[in-house]
């Protein structure tokens, strides 16, 4: 009989906000597995600081350096995807003799998440649970002390990874927008919000729900890099009774 | 002094997903406050059945019988304020008196929640606590099985109560969909589906993480209304190492 991998959704990053099965599910792993940058502790796993069983066994997935190869180049790809493999064959071993697995996810397993990876390799292979959770965003709209969509208000999710001009379009098309992953790609994203008239309105969340949360009007951001938990938020304006 | 106002996101309808921080606002009120409609248990208040403390006092507001006026008729609008400004007066006086007051949110209050109407009008008169929550979408998402979104991915989240033409263009503009509020607008989301290329992929999900869920290609669904807690969720087909 094989373990159960659980993909668990942590949620935005405050532990208080993690759902009730996720809680019970991280404290009484027996198994933890998660992603992490070498030398790094790892987002998701910083999360559950101090809520782990004292016997739990932990397995950090390095991620392999990929730094001095372009997304573009197939070779990146090659390396995330064996890595991937690897993790795979790991977690389903140990599976294999009937261990459960919790794999820590921040925010929601499904929503960009790394742990999809994992998933598409093990489902059907092994049992796969998958726990939703709170995302990043509806932190990160929350802390703006404001409502992010109204009545009949088309809400957009965009990757600040996208080419400027997909970028653009998609702004223009949407009424409330959220921008995630934005890291380095900050001109092109304000130059997309600028361009589809978004600018004025977008609000910059940095490490929603954590200790150092911060929220600003992004006109009033300096500098060309953000922090990897940043998102920045345009709230809609539909209608309201 | 005056208490506080939680307004308090349960999530999609599952107990269990309920963040730790709701699970002990909801089992501690001393007040409990929820929308219903006349005759009905309420949608949120259901989720919490059993939770709540013995000496809890209920509080139902209840929509005013709005269904003989159309929702473009000025007279919507104005019966819907007033419910709302009513609705404030009687939390405002008695958080006035010192008491704290829970409001019963189904998934995220500041995502198209009926909670952001009395927000706006609380909102700097008396304090106000939002709690966010696990989307109902979230779940829908995880009941299908696979990822919402992958690599690049637009995700847009669209009504169905929006016009036909608006609802095609935002589907062509977005990878991974979203469509709530659907009900008898089944047959004009059907239509922008099929208009937008996205009908062979579209997944419907009623009551998503609730006792009665199910899941079915929208291709196999009959009919011409569905109930009110249905979703349909499109996946993002995005880069995938
Ligand atoms: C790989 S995606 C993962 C999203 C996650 N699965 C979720 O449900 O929110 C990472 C991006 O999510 C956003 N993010 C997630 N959590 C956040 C938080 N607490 N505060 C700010 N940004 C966050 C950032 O934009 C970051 O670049
Ligand atoms: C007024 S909106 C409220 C959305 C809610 N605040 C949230 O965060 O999901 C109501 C719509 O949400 C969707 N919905 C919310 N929870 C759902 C669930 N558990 N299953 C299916 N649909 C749900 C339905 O499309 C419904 O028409």
């Amino acid at each position: 009989m094989s373990g159960t991998i659980y993909g668990v959704g942590l949620g935005p990053g405050d532990p208080d906000l993690m759902s009730v099965r996720a809680d019970r599910l991280v404290r009484n792993a027996r198994h933890v597995a998660f992603f992490r940058k070498e030398g790094r502790a790892g987002r998701a796993r910083k999360i559950v600081d101090g809520m782990l069983h004292e016997t739990a066994t932990e397995f950090a997935m390095e991620y392999p350096v990929t730094t001095e190869i372009p997304v573009s180049d197939p070779r990146y790809n090659e390396a995330l995807s064996g890595f991937y493999a690897d993790c795979t064959t790991q977690l389903r071993d140990l599976a294999g003799t009937g261990e459960d697995i919790v794999v820590l996810c921040e925010g929601d397993p499904f929503f960009y998440g790394s742990f999809m990876h994992l998933y598409s390799r093990l489902h059907g292979v092994v049992p796969v649970t998958v726990i939703p959770a709170i995302t990043g965003m509806s932190a990160a709209w929350t802390a703006t002390g404001a409502p992010i969509t109204w009545g009949d208000d088309i809400l957009s999710t965009v990757m600040g990874t996208l080419e400027e001009e997909a970028l653009t379009s998609a702004m223009k098309a949407a009424d409330a927008l959220i921008v995630m992953k934005i890291g380095r790609n900050l001109p092109k994203v304000r130059r997309a919000l600028a361009a589809s008239g978004k600018a004025d309105r977008a609000v910059l969340v940095e490490y929603a729900s954590m200790s150092d949360q911060t929220i600003r009007p992004l006109a009033e951001v300096n500098g060309e890099t953000l922090p990897y938990f940043s998102i920045i938020v345009v709230h809609g304006q539909g209608r309201r009774p």
